[in-house]
C-alpha cells in the first residue's frame, strides 16, 4: 500500500479522553473512531488488525477440528424464554422491539440460538461430537463502556460450542479448546495464562480465563510465578488424543493462577513467597464446561447406540476478537507508539523514502515494494512528500514490526537500512538482502 | 472436508413455505436456518460461500483502489438526524433506545457515519480522490421478509463511498464501481446487467442497477437483447483512467435496459422488434452518484488548490452479499439441487467412496484427498457408510462443480470417475489424471 492513496488519519494531540495506553494509541494511530458511546468504527489500519487477529482464530479452531458457521445478530426473546435467561440477563442486555410489536435482542452470547440448531438438527450419538463456533458482533450495554474496544459496547467475539455424548468427552472438548486457545495466542505473540475464574452468568462448574498480564488490566490476579514460564512452543499436540489434551491442560493449570473473584489466601500461601505475585490482567478469553444447563431445558437430545435419549453435553468458549487488539497493544507500546507482534501487523514492513522526488530514491523505494510484495508480503510505503522526521513518527507511532528506510546517501554506497521497531536497532545492507531478511522473518507465520 | 465429521444437516422434504427454488434449496442443502422472521443463520456449507463471495467482493474493490474498512452496525440516531433522514426512512428502520434512553438505529445504510468520518479526518484536497468501503450487516424491517435471503431482514452488504473534488472525478468514481461490479460478477459466473433504475430513499441523480435475469425476479425489466451479448472478460482494465473506465460505462450502458420504474414504452418501441424483451430481474447491486447530498448538510468539505473551502462530491455503491447466494442459486440450479459455478463453489471437488470399509476403496479415496489438498484445492469427501444412490443425490443437492467417484470396480482397471454436474457427463481417468484436471479447472479462479 501506498500512503498517500491510503487513509490514515493519524492524530497530533493525545484525545483527552482516552484513560489507557492502548485507547490512546488507537486514535492517534488511526485505527479506530468512536461512533457513540462504546461503538466504534474500525478505520483501514484498525480493520487490517482485526481482519489478521480473525483469521489466526479461524485456523487455529479449524485445526483443532471445530466447524465454523455465522449466526445472526439479532435474535428472538422467546428463545431466551425457554432457557430462563432472558428475565435474569439484566440490563446489559439490549431489547428490541421490531415494527410488528416482536421482542428481540441484540445477542449478547449464542447458548440458545446454537442449541436451537443442534437440536433441530442432530438426533444421534452417530453425529457426536461436534464443536461449531462463529466470529460474529455482540452487543452489551455496559452502564459506562470505556477503555476504548476493550470494554465496548458492539465488540467481535468468537464464541464456539461443543455437543458431546458424555461428560468425559465435554471435558475433552474443554482441553481441546485450551490448547487451541494457548496456540491462538502465541501466533499473535501474546502470553495469556488460564485461570480458574468465577462462572458468570453463562454458568457452569469448570471454567478457565485466559489473562494477559498488564498494569491496565481491570481484573486482581494472584498467580505463581513459575506459571509464566511454560509455553506450548511448536509442539506437535493431537486434537483427537484426550491425553494428549488433558496433559497440557494440566501442565498449564496445576500451579496457582487465579483471579479475584476464585483466589483463596490459605492455597496462595503455599506456595514459595519469592513465587508469589499479585498483578493486573486483561480477559481475553474464556472456557467453559456447563454439562445439560441448556440442552435438558431446551430437548437438545440424541438417541445413543443403546437407544436411550439423552441431553447432550455442552461447554462454550470465547475469544474477545475485538479487546484482543486493546490487550495487544497493552501488551506492546513505548512512549513512540505502537509495537505490534510480527503475527498481527497490520503491513509486515514500512518503506520510508528521505528524499521523495529524488529520482534514484524513488526508484530503489519502488524496486522494494514490489520485490517485498513478491515474496507475499504487503509493505507500507510513505511515499509522501514530507519531512524525514514526520515519516519516522508516523512509522514508529503506527508500529509495523520493521522498517526500510531509503535515502541518496546510503544509495551511493549500495545500501538501506533495516530497523527494528522493537529494539530500535538498525543495521545497513544491500535492497535485496534487506528484502530477504524481512521475508526470512515472517516465513512460517 | 470429511463429511463423517462436517455439519451439512441435508433435509429429504421439501419446506412447504419456501416459495422460490433458492429458498427451498438453501434449507434442504443445510445452507441457512430460519431463526426469526427474515433472519437467518449461516450454516456450515452456506458460510463457506458467503465468504467466498465475501473474498470476490474484497478482492476487485482492493483491485480497483478501494479501501476497506468497518463501520459499527448500531449508529446513533442523532447522526440521522442531521441529514434529515431518521424521520424520512419510515418503519423499515429498526429502531432501539440503549439503556440510557438514547436513541439508536440498527444501520440499514452507512451514507451518515462515512460522511461523519471523512469531515473528522479529511479537510485538504490533496487527499482526495477517496473511497472507503465496507462489508457489514445491515438491517431493514421488511414488513413482510420472504424469499429467504433475496428478502431478509438481517443481510449482509458490501456498501462504499467515494468522494471527490469536482462532478468530474466523481462520475469517474461511478464508472470506476460499474466496472468493478461487472468483473465481480462476471468471477462468480453470474451476468448482472447495469440497468437504469430510479434512486430511492438514498437520493441521487445517476443511478444503475444491477440485474440478474430470473424468473423468479422481483423487478420487472425491458432490455435490447444485445445487453446480454456483452462480456467484459478478461480484457486489462486501468481504474486510473477515466477515459478507459468510461468507455465501459457507456458500452454497457448505451443499449436500452431499464427497469419498471425508469421504464420509457416510447423508447422501447425504437427498438427492433425483435430484439424487444420484457423479463424478471434480482437486483444484486446498485451504484449512486449523489454529489453534495451528504457533504452540504453536514459540513464534509476540503480546501481547494486556490484556498476556497466546498462540499465534496459523493456517491454510494452497494452489492447485495448475501443475497447473492438466492440470485447465484436462482440462475445455478436443476430439478436435482445446486449447481455451484466455480467461482464460487463451497468445496473444489466431491469424493464418492461407492464402497466405504473397502480397504482399497478407502486407500484410493484418502490418497485422492491428500492430492487435492496439496494442489491448494478443497474437497468434500462423503466416506459416510452410506449407500451409493444417496451419497450420489447429497453431491447432487448441495452443487459441488465436480464429482470423482471411486469404486472397487474402477479401481480394477486403475480408473475412477469423473462427473461434472452441470453437464452430467462422465469420464474414467488414472486418480492422478482426475486430480491434475480438476486443478487445471480451478487455476487462475
Amino acid at each position: 500500500m501506498r500512503l498517500s492513496r491510503y487513509f490514515l488519519p493519524v492524530l497530533k494531540e493525545t484525545p483527552a479522553d482516552a484513560q489507557i495506553a492502548s485507547h490512546r494509541l488507537m486514535l492517534r494511530a488511526g485505527m479506530i473512531r468512536q461512533q457513540s458511546a462504546g461503538i466504534y468504527s474500525w478505520l483501514p489500519l484498525g480493520y487490517r488488525v482485526l481482519r489478521r487477529i480473525e483469521q489466526i482464530v479461524h485456523e487455529e479452531q479449524q485445526r483443532a477440528g471445530h466447524i465454523p458457521l455465522l449466526m445472526p445478530t439479532l435474535q428472538s426473546a422467546d428463545l431466551w424464554r425457554e432457557s430462563g435467561r432472558y428475565d435474569d440477563y439484566g440490563e446489559e442486555m439490549l431489547r428490541i422491539t421490531d415494527r410488528h410489536g416482536r421482542d428481540m435482542l441484540y445477542g449478547p452470547t449464542n447458548e440458545e440460538m446454537i442449541t436451537d440448531i443442534f437440536r433441530a438438527h442432530v438426533t444421534s450419538y452417530k453425529d457426536l461430537p461436534l464443536t461449531l463456533y462463529h466470529i460474529q458482533w455482540k452487543f452489551r450495554d455496559e452502564i459506562r463502556p470505556r477503555f476504548g474496544v476493550m470494554r465496548g459496547r458492539e465488540f467481535l467475539m468468537k464464541d464456539g460450542y461443543n455437543f458431546d455424548l458424555t461428560k468425559e468427552d465435554a471435558l475433552h472438548a474443554y482441553n481441546r479448546h485450551l490448547v487451541s486457545y494457548l496456540r491462538t495466542y502465541e501466533r499473535m505473540g501474546l502470553q495469556a495464562i488460564p485461570m480458574r475464574a468465577d462462572s458468570g452468568p453463562i454458568g457452569g462448574d469448570d471454567t478457565h480465563e485466559f489473562l494477559v498480564l498488564a498494569e491496565t488490566g481491570e481484573s486482581e490476579v494472584f498467580y505463581d510465578s513459575k506459571v509464566t514460564d511454560i509455553r506450548l512452543g511448536e509442539r506437535e499436540i493431537d486434537y483427537d488424543s484426550h491425553a494428549e489434551c488433558r496433559a497440557v491442560m494440566e501442565e498449564f493449570t496445576s500451579l496457582y493462577a487465579r483471579t479475584d473473584e476464585t483466589h483463596d489466601e490459605a492455597v496462595f500461601n503455599e506456595i514459595p513467597e519469592e513465587r508469589r505475585r499479585s498483578a493486573r490482567g486483561i480477559e481475553v478469553g474464556q472456557i467453559f464446561y456447563f454439562g445439560t444447563k441448556y440442552s435438558e431445558p431446551m430437548g437438545a437430545t440424541v438417541v445413543t447406540q443403546s437407544g436411550e435419549r439423552v441431553p447432550v453435553h455442552m461447554g462454550s468458549h470465547g475469544i474477545g476478537v475485538s479487546r484482543l487488539l486493546g490487550a495487544l497493544i497493552e501488551a506492546n507500546h513505548d512512549e513512540n507508539g505502537i509495537i505490534w507482534p510480527e503475527g498481527v501487523t497490520p503491513f509486515h514492513c514500512g518503506i520510508v523514502n528521505l528524499k521523495q522526488g529524488d529520482a534514484e530514491a524513488d526508484a530503489a523505494c519502488e524496486d522494494l515494494y514490489k520485490a517485498l510484495k513478491n515474496k507475499g508480503l504487503e509493505p507500507l510505503y510513505d511515499d509522501r512528500e514530507e519531512r524525514a522526521g514526520a515519516k519516522f513518527a508516523t512509522m514508529d507511532l503506527i508500529g509495523l514490526p520493521w522498517r526500510i528506510t531509503v535515502g541518496p546517501r546510503g544509495l551511493k554506497n549500495g545500501v538501506v537500512e533495516l530497523t527494528s521497531r522493537r529494539t530500535g536497532e538498525s543495521e545497513e545492507l544491500p535492497p535485496e538482502t534487506a528484502v530477504a531478511r524481512v521475508a526470512e522473518i515472517y516465513a512460517g507465520l
